[in-house]
């Protein structure tokens, strides 16, 4: 703040210096218009009292500075010589709107004052100079609504009883059926309520309602909501909020007057078309307010050719200058153009990416900055189906769940896995619904277009099988209640059932009855060139999720450079294996559960062996297994009878084992290495498989690349002892197989529970890599299941105790903390350790620039989101230098 | 290391110059025998080879070092010369044990070696010198078998057969019925033997066998058995062992020799009075083996009054010079004492605090050495029941469990709390067997004598429980198969019912058949002092974890300075309140929960004012409630029709709502600070409760110091946001109570989350104090879930993956880490935050030494843990300064 400021900057055709000072001395808003107005657009002049001027109001007690007024009213002078209009003049008024405008935009601030600068005599010339008495005493009667309300503080209702009786008088219901004679009546009857509730006449003096109207934005500020607003969003280090004053321009003086609102570029499909529409003899508000139907603005010749062009012209300028689409407001007040706003324009993905392309082409920006203008999420509707808009906005949404993976679905109910394979294999399109999914789910999953639970959230089993799909998926719809016997849903008062249809949209997580119209997605040719920039700005690998060969095609066709996480557990689950894993966790003895692990080995050897060769000279990663055996037995009475005749053992043996293998918290229980310490055999029958797929790769020419991922070790010891067994295992079968030649493998470990983390220096000594498992480290730093993380996290949303969803985005402020202690501790005892992520934050577009922050890698995330993490980590290793 | 060292140090009346040289030169046996000797003990002579030749022999290639034989050999000549005795002599030869002997007493190094020095020469002079032919030979055969086994690696099966084949031909038995003349052609036979296996004659130089001996003991240093297990203890910087060569003394020589071990204090009861027992005609071994019994020492004058007398000599020698009790060992060799042998005596907690008061009235010590003189966990046995140590001897012990709780029970078996409560009430003894135990049992808990579960570990809720009452718990003992129904259990083999009597043992956590005799604690007025004392020198407070006015006086008796954790949960399981509790889960809506909780309201302000009434003027850490609401709820369709009727609804309401309430992972899910967030009027409740009870406490001139802990805080903004309610609920408390006089109530945390504590920083803002929940904060930065961890614990202590349970011993390196960072996170931002644990690591002494170095300001611990606590604090204080 060395540099000296001045306290009022003007914008107008007389002089414009707020070009170059900086947003927070403006304002966001102020230096807009600045802007505007030095690039030759037609913007109404005005004046802009800076921030500064807000922190001296403070600092002096609430009061003004000394002086500030007499400037004020010298900068007043300027603008009515400018307009040739003067402030309370009987034939030619200047009217101003005052409005608040801090560096970041700030809800909870002050609502404009239009028409500030009328009385009882302005008035009056106002209507002889727009011939309109009526449209003259509607402006007052709303300045002194308006007035008395934001900087007075007298209560809304308390005008409109006023209006009321007026109404009554003259037998209208409308605001805008009361005559001309009514409305001078009001303006009357509105001035007595000022003064009942304030004690004082309404301020005829247009630099008094100036003055009073500058202290009341300085003073709402500091109002308890915009603190809040300020303290929720970490809003810091501002002076204070500048004050705009502005000349007015009305839209609505007759027929050769209007207002619009447009895109320099079609939002939709990026398409470089003038898009837009407009509303004769209007003000902006009607535009909104949607009562009228507005034209488009390629209408516009047929009205005023000659605004038509300057607007096209406005468009280049405008473009020109900030190299963006742009999203304008625009007022014409008797024929003349008059720029109300511009800002960027929101858009959708396919138009971001085309529009971002099309701005390299007309050498508008470099490749660099068209990466930073696509929003990684974004690309989601580029990469999945999607609701056709206009049906979307008509559909009747049922109730609201988590938008646990991203897309569109339409089907028919089905209530068990079973049913959705099944009535999918007749062609029929299946929405699965289920309390939660779990491993015995899948098939039906798979078989379904997309997914719908009333528990579990965004890292569920339903959420993250589905995501590695690229299926569509609302999870923990707490409204919905199955009925899973009378295959029944209730939602919200309506029962549906198996023939019944519903929608969902995995990007918003709404429930629709009936069909939606949805559309295919589109890969167009500045896709693929977008994210060529990506790949060559980003320094970050980024790798996916993947158990099998055909999700490792996938994702290395979306552009994948390797596998970060390869669960095995996943692969037991089908009919001719699960018998095999069943039988080992049943086993009683060492030899018995050796017995049922050689007959999975194949199995595994295979799937390894399709995975490398998916991944051929890419790295793979295959993590242990990881979850409780329990997983893996039935826990209905009827599977189990079915899976005791399928063993030849009772069903009590099964229930017995199932009952003893229980544990009131599975997710902190025997799983992931501690399983390995217990029974080293399935270790080493997982190794073996690995090692052999190996062995066969490299006599196929295939070039595998295992990464052997040790799961949940929270102390050192457990890395050293079960890397010497998976070592072991490796020799073993090397000498079995006769192998001689050298296999890349390497053994780390999945840093997941906060003591791994703490500990990483110790941990690191026997690690070839590390790789965050945020998933579970979420949950353990938190504390929070993520099964049941649905029964307070909507509250802990709501009440922004949690700005969003720790397992969506990663906190950075928690968890990033023993990511980068994790990074920071390994490395100190390996300098090259290589590090990367597998947790689902890999690919959200926060989460990866936290990840490219601490110096990670590689970031892993499944299939579909591989293209979002390349964008995301070009943008992270952009920004970050 | 800059000091130079000798490479030989001699002790004996000829010189001993190794008092003062450091434990890490000449070991922790060399420095003994140094001292024993220079205070004027009778020590057999010899010297100590330093463990800087160790370390140069292992520079040197495995090779001893240049000239250290010719050294050896001068002091050889010392040790001939002090003697009159001479190697290899055909008269009257010198012989020598040697012995391995690190800094620190080490397993897994080189076993003893005697006799050396003896050849066939030596041999003949040794019978004639002892006129004992069979004494000379059966020394000679023991040096080939110990020299050929120990330092030639020989295995010693291979000397047991050429053994044999002697005995068969002597047709006998026992080796000790070998003639002379058998055993000299065993040694010709064990010759033999060791060419056979050495390719080599057994040297017959003495010096020779010297030479191999010394580097056989520095060749132990390195084996892999030794290596690993100064891995596990984590044994690092040492130079290597040290040698100790020493003359042989013999009590088997005659009537006029024998061997005895003793304490210089009774090791039972710390009377100071010679305590131990001897052996006419004996060696060592004897008396270790037990195959003859010996001679309690008080008989000793009968024997020999002169050695008796000496005895009693050296006892006060050794008491004045290492001012401690000693545990002795002693040979007489022809009516000559020799002492072999003093260290530091164990003892009985009792005994540990009268011996430590005694020294100091005998002015040996002061009182801070005192206070250090006691195991803090020693004084168990002075608070609780134990068994008879005879009885418990020769128990018949069925399985072991977990040492949840310490003490000694004896009682029959029930099945259910109902049962343990009515069969007591009838008068019987009873140990209640559960799977595992629930608020519901707390009943049957108190009335049994001791509880026993088969899942589980020492921070399970039976352990928590059962060790806030001082009653014996063993956990987890899962080789029990429990049939409630048929009411028996299985173990190993036996069945038992209802009828059947076990003892338990909490201190060890065995389980043993029958009665086993158990004797009541002694409070002592030595148990006072030593307190007194204790209280002297500690700077941490000192409170207790209490729930109910009785277990605040008995801790307050016990010393106790305040509660540093009131649960309020068990509060509402009692049948008048768990109704109210129910009433209140069920409700659908708020209204009706406020109506059931109004009717809790009662109940909880009587129970905080009965607790603030026995903790007058001491501060109480009420925490809120904290479980999930499912764990209030039946889960047995019995249990629930019963409440259904109760409550006036539907069982099937009770199912619906304990279903949706089901978690997957509870200790993760719905409870702490995210119930107040969710349900705050259960928050409003007991804030008001508290604060009436303040209030009636005020009335009643007692002063309350309630401190209000919000538990399962993870991030700053839930505890921000309570804050503001529990300040609110006070003040509207005060003003309906119409109480204007200030009340004492602080508004703090428990830090159980990683993340509170990573961000402890942002929490101190809205926090009075914290208070670590190490339970919770262990389970989380290790992930395991303490319900559970009986599934792998057991073998990670086995394997050494864990020295010790993090439940039971506070994980200083990890769990640690995360303390002193919240720590010193919270006292950036508020210097003098007062903080405190109240996990059950507060009652660990190694947990009590960790919190006072990390600054707490007060640990916290069930009742009968608080004097081991106080004491564990003032050695903490005395120990790090």
């Amino acid at each position: 703040m060395a540099k000296k400021h001045k306290r009022i900057y003007y914008f107008g055709k007389t002089k414009t210096d707020a070009r170059g000072v900086s947003k927070s001395i403006v304002g966001g808003k102020g230096l807009n218009l600045a802007e505007m107005t030095s690039i030759g657009l037609p913007v109404p002049p005005g004046f802009t009292i800076t921030t500064e001027v807000c922190a001296a109001y403070y600092e002096n007690g609430k009061k003004l500075p000394e002086g500030l007024i007499d400037e004020v009213k010298k900068t007043v002078r300027i603008l009515e010589r400018e307009l040739g209009k003067k402030f309370g003049d009987a034939n030619n008024p200047l009217l101003v709107s005052v409005r608040s405008g801090a560096a970041v935009s700030m809800p909870g601030m002050m609502n404009t004052i239009l028409n500030l600068g009328l009385n009882d005599v302005a008035t009056e010339g106002l209507a002889k100079a727009t011939n309109n008495d009526r449209f003259a005493y509607d402006a007052y009667r709303r300045l002194i609504n308006m007035f008395g309300d934001v900087v007075m503080g007298i209560e809304h209702h308390e005008f409109e009883v006023a209006f009321d009786k007026v109404k009554a008088k003259y037998k209208v219901k409308d605001d805008t059926e009361v005559p001309a004679e009514g409305l001078k009546e009001l303006c009357e009857a509105y001035k007595a309520v000022y003064k009942k509730h304030t004690g004082q006449n309404f301020p005829e003096d247009p630099i008094v309602q100036l003055a009073l109207s500058i202290e009341a934005v300085f003073g709402s500020w500091n109002t308890d909501r915009a603190v809040k607003y300020r303290e929720i969003e970490g809003i810091r280090n501002l002076l204070g909020t500048a004050v705009n004053v502005q000349a007015m321009v009305y839209g609505n003086m007759g027929e050769d007057s209007g207002t619009g609102v447009a895109f320099t570029r079609d939002p939709n499909t990026g398409q470089n078309k003038f898009y837009g529409e407009f509303l004769v003899n209007a003000q902006g508000e009607d535009v909104v307010a949607g009562i009228r139907t507005p034209q488009p603005v390629a209408d516009m010749p047929k009205w005023n050719r000659a605004i038509h062009k300057e607007l096209l012209g406005v468009k280049k300028t405008l473009e020109d200058h900030y190299a963006e689409m742009q999203d304008i407001e625009f007022t014409i007040e008797r024929g003349k153009l008059y720029m109300l706003q511009t800002r960027s324009g929101k858009r959708t993905g396919l138009a971001a990416v085309k529009i971002a392309c099309d701005l390299v082409k007309e050498k508008l920006i470099d490749e660099k900055e068209a990466v930073l203008r696509v929003p990684p999420n974004a690309l989601t509707q580029l990469l999945l189906p999607s609701f056709n808009a206009a049906a979307r906005g008509k559909a009747n949404v049922l109730c609201s769940g988590i938008n646990a993976s991203p897309g569109a679905a339409v089907g028919k109910l089905a209530f068990t896995a079973e049913e959705a394979r099944e009535r999918k294999d007749a062609g029929e399109s299946i929405i699965l619904v289920r309390r939660e999914t779990s491993p015995e789910d899948v098939d039906g999953m798979s078989a379904a277009v997309g997914i719908l639970t009333s528990t579990g959230g965004a890292t569920s089993h339903a959420a993250v099988v589905a995501r590695g799909w690229g299926k569509c998926c609302v999870a923990g719809a707490g409204d919905v209640q199955i009925d899973e016997k009378a295959k029944k849903i209730k939602v919200n008062g309506k029962t549906l059932g198996a023939k019944d249809i519903i929608s969902l949209d995995g990007t918003t997580g709404e429930v629709m009855l009936g069909a939606v119209e949805t559309q295919d997605p589109k890969l167009s040719g500045d896709f693929a060139k977008l994210m060529k920039w990506a790949d060559k700005y980003r320094t970050m690998a980024v790798r996916t999720n993947a158990d099998s060969p055909k999700d490792s095609k996938k994702a290395r066709d979306f552009g994948a450079e390797g596998i970060g996480l390869c669960r095995t557990e996943h692969m037991f689950f089908e009919p001719d294996r699960i018998i095999h894993m069943r039988a080992m966790i049943l086993a009683e003895d060492e030899p018995t559960r050796r017995a049922a692990l050689k007959k999975l080995l194949p199995f595994q050897r295979k799937d390894f062996e399709g995975i490398f060769k998916a991944m051929n000279d890419l790295p793979v990663t295959v993590r242990l297994l990881d979850p409780p055996l329990h997983e893996f037995l039935p826990h209905e009475p009827a599977a189990q009878k079915e899976m005791a005749n399928e063993l030849g053992c009772k069903p009590a043996d099964i229930k017995k084992r199932s009952v003893a293998l229980h544990e009131a918290n599975p997710m902190l229980g025997h799983r992931g290495c501690r399983l390995s310490i217990t029974y080293p055999e399935i270790l080493e029958m997982q190794v073996q498989a690995i090692t052999e797929a190996a062995i066969r790769c490299a006599a196929k020419k295939i070039k595998a690349r295992p990464e052997i991922m040790i799961p949940l070790v929270g102390t050192f010891k457990e890395l050293s002892l079960l890397r010497k067994q998976v070592e072991a295992t490796i020799a073993a079968t090397k000498a079995a197989k006769k192998f001689t030649g050298k296999l890349d493998i390497s053994i780390g470990t999945m840093i997941e529970i906060p003591r791994a983390a703490l500990t990483a220096d110790e941990v690191a000594e026997h690690a070839d890599f590390f790789s965050f498992g945020t998933n579970d480290l979420t949950q353990m730093t938190f504390g929070y299941s993520r099964d049941d993380v649905g029964g307070f996290l909507p509250d802990y949303i709501e009440q922004d105790i949690l700005e969003v969803d720790p397992f969506q985005a990663l906190d950075q402020t928690g968890v990033g903390q023993l990511v980068e202690m994790g990074v920071q501790k390994g490395r100190s005892t390996k300098k090259d350790l290589k590090v990367g992520i597998c947790g689902e934050h890999g690919g959200e577009p926060s989460s990866v620039d936290f990840c490219h922050r601490v110096g990670l890698n590689y970031v892993s995330c499944s299939p579909f989101r591989v293209p979002i993490a390349r964008l995301a980590a070009a943008q992270a290793a952009i920004q970050n230098g």
